[in-house]
């Protein structure tokens, strides 16, 4: 494997979410190349799993893709290194309302390698304790209570498109069978 | 489900392979809320099986995670609005030197909803035909041969954290099973 080495990187823009960078590549033919790069602090999402086997679900919407969307429970780290299962909690718990008794890792997502650094760890929540929804103030979402064979025909029929929700359940389905 | 509107849209960087945007959003709560939008154009990615049932990976250099990652074959769109599967019959022969006898349609991935509105198309190739790989001038991968139980242990032990490879590998085993 050839070598490719970064010699600048270049702050471009500084977002909400998120800074952008120029990234000048030397490459092994020679050329430097300018590649994009997305700064991104990392998240957490859940599968919260009901102790009846159902899974809870957030409709929201999503402004980059002009539509509601159906996602697992996620939300970003409170700062860069904040431990992902602290995040993980916290997000579940707000967003749905419930408390995981029982936390466990599933995987780790990369979503945008080819540009972005996010990392999402993702969890499995199970003997879920009744709490508290309390949203932050400029977050608005419905829960919902779905069956994971419900939600597997959604991935295969397009409906659920969100990448992390679909790797998530997804390895869920893999892990148990 | 309460409305929110997106009352204007500020550009505010354009990229190699990305423009970002800022989103203004009427949230139902009175508050106007400046989101990040990361325009993408889209992209394509393959499962390539071998008639040994193989999967063909690709290693290659990520400069947004500054180190190699090992990832089914992708990549961009040519032009916003190229049919997907062109764009992935294309990329598998690119990189891997393969054409598919047969394509058929797994997933659609949107990548990073929170913020993006990049959708990969994922296919699964088979009956693949020996070709000629020909990268990009500026393109340098590796091709690697796989079994898919290996590939499953590499998610779950975080080895492979490609939110794109990690989907379509455990929807092909989902499908399958």
């Amino acid at each position: 494997m050839e070598e490719i080495v970064r010699v600048k990187r270049e702050l471009a823009y500084q977002g909400k979410i998120l800074n952008i960078y120029k990234d000048y590549m030397a490459l092994p033919n020679g050329h430097t190349a300018v590649w994009d790069f997305v700064e991104h602090k990392g998240a957490a999402a859940v599968v919260p799993v009901t102790r009846e086997g159902k899974i809870l679900m957030v409709r929201q919407y999503r402004n980059a893709l002009e539509r509601y969307t159906l996602e697992i429970p996620a939300g970003a780290l409170n700062f860069a290194g904040e431990p992902k299962e602290v995040c993980a909690a916290r997000e579940l718990e707000e967003e749905t309302g419930f408390r995981a008794g029982k936390l466990e890792w599933l995987i780790n997502v990369n979503t945008t390698v080819a540009f972005c650094n996010e990392i999402i760890g993702i969890y499995l929540a199970s003997d879920l304790i009744p709490s508290k929804q309390h949203l932050d103030e400029d977050e608005f979402l419905d829960v919902e209570e779905y069956g994971l064979q419900e939600l597997l025909d959604m991935i295969f029929t397009g409906k659920i498109t969100d990448g992390k929700t679909i790797a998530a359940l997804l390895a869920y389905q893999v892990k148990r069978a």
